[in-house]
């Protein structure tokens, strides 16, 4: 794409200023590339550069940037009109809020703004894109690009395509994604949840029902993940973990524990809705180890967690 | 127990000088209380010192321990015969080889020289404790003290009583590993795979699935968790996670979520065992990955990881 230039270094849209996209434009632009923000409401967009640059004053004290955070910012621009925001660039990232309402409209405005050859990322953590690209003639150059919460300190990103994407497109996204930093992985084709949400989401229904049977309190099952069971997890993923955990690898392991996995799968063979009564438990139960007025402040505090792990294991990889 | 001392201060008696053994030895002496291990192997007793010495040394260059490795190695003391090695102790850390008869009889010859007061824990990843103590004297006096390896690394220790195990033997052993420095969550009673092999194993359960059926590489549902979902698993559990999720907290969370992890849970009730052929493929693809001669050296590689997140753990916990 781009006629021999590299992909999106004619620049970045993103569109939807929340959370998830005003992270992706610190991603783009922590890269050296310029990035476009847009977002339909202007409130939202006016505050944009202030935000951007709190976040990037906390990347640098945790030495997560090199620059000063006046510079990477001065890459990032607002644009109120959406045609002018995407006009030119070689990628959108479409950061929209999640409903596939939403998310059609916005794709259909596209449709007649959207350079010959740019590529649209959604970052939709359900919804597959076939639910609101079906038909558009843009529809061969939308894929899923659905990133963790803040991408510039989860690096993971999956890419989906529908059945109409072209796979150039998904292999150009691929490479940006790897170029700016990130750690993109290729999902073949669209599953419910991708892959990252499926993973936790089975975790969550076991954690659900011990904590429903009375085996366990939420504090103790968070335990056993943060302070055991996930500390292999944020440098190794499930499948080296269990190669490295019997003394022949891989086979060894299954070999030894397939069965106790089996049964403990057989027993959970009717999945029923989390009922309002235990949704009320969980909640009383969480509210207790974190009162309601204390949610703000604990989520800065997991972010600074975030940041200083990501220095972490930025030294620890580097030592490797 | 121990009339008035704080239990444990009589000394550790370690049963079982392999991997698990040698870790819970290291975590007790660390914390300043005598340990004797005792092994029906005499070659492996005899290597104990040269062991924990190295992996002492390790501790100190990470910055995980204080004192030199030799005072702590000091308080270590290896012992041939059974009955000598657990005279007097206040608690025995059982870490013999997980397979019940070899257990059961340990146990039973436990019955004929534990102290009238001595607690028995076992480092069983899987089999309850009511497999080996059924009928015996000392079966109340008996819970499962399930570590993850190495245990003086990853602190979290699952305790699970027996329906015969005496609420007051548990909270002794609870109280024991919250002063040396392990983090004992309450299991209510036995269940197969307890806590954390069953979160454990949902996981598992649905990456193996969603490599069987194609949907992705093992290398990349790998890295979907390493460069993503494990980040912030590693200092919080997966309830606190979504609690922080959602904009008004864990109830937030369920109702934006829920009906999408049932629909998830609801497409995988009719769990399988893992056929030879995808153990084979599975197998194959991580020995690509990683050949067999480099498993050991991969094994030392996680291991400095593991010093290195607790290390750093222990550095943002301080400062939190």
């Amino acid at each position: 794409m781009s006629g021999g230039k590299e992909f999106g270094s004619a620049g970045i849209a993103v569109v939807g200023a929340g959370l998830v996209g005003l992270g992706w434009a610190i991603v783009f632009a922590r890269a050296g590339l310029p990035v476009r923000v847009h977002d339909g409401d202007a409130g939202r967009l006016a505050e944009v550069p202030e935000r951007l640059l709190a976040s990037l004053t906390d990347l640098l004290e945790a030495g997560l940037i090199e620059e000063r955070p006046e510079a990477v910012a001065a890459r990032v621009t607002t644009v109120a009109d959406l045609g002018q925001a995407v006009a030119g660039v070689d990628y959108v990232q479409e950061s929209v809020f999640e409903r596939t309402d939403v998310k059609r409209e916005l794709y259909e405005r596209l449709e007649s703004c959207l350079g010959a050859d740019a590529i649209v990322g959604s970052s939709s953590s359900g919804i597959p894109s076939s639910a609101f690209t079906a038909g558009l003639s843009i529809a061969p150059r939308c894929l899923i690009a659905h990133p963790v919460n803040p991408p510039y300190l989860a690096p993971v990103v999956e890419l989906v395509p529908a059945e109409w994407t072209e796979p150039g497109a998904l292999e150009a996204v691929h490479g940006l994604m790897s170029r700016v930093g990130q750690h993109p992985i290729r999902v073949a084709r669209e599953i419910e949840g991708f892959v990252l949400n499926r993973l936790q989401g089975a975790l969550l229904r076991e954690a659900w029902a011990l904590y429903e049977e009375g085996y366990c309190s939420l504090e103790d099952i968070d335990a056993t993940v943060s302070k055991g069971l996930g500390l292999r997890w944020s440098f190794m993923g499930p499948f080296e973990t269990i190669d490295l955990n019997a003394p022949g690898g891989v086979r060894d392991y299954a070999e030894r524990l397939g069965g106790l996995y089996l049964a403990i799968a057989r027993e959970r063979t009717d999945p029923q809705p989390w009922s309002e009564a235990l949704i009320a438990r969980v909640e009383a139960e969480r509210r207790e180890s974190l009162p309601r007025d204390g949610l703000r402040q604990r989520t800065a505090w997991r972010d600074r967690r975030l940041m200083a792990l990501a220095a972490h294991k930025r030294r620890a990889e580097g030592e490797a």
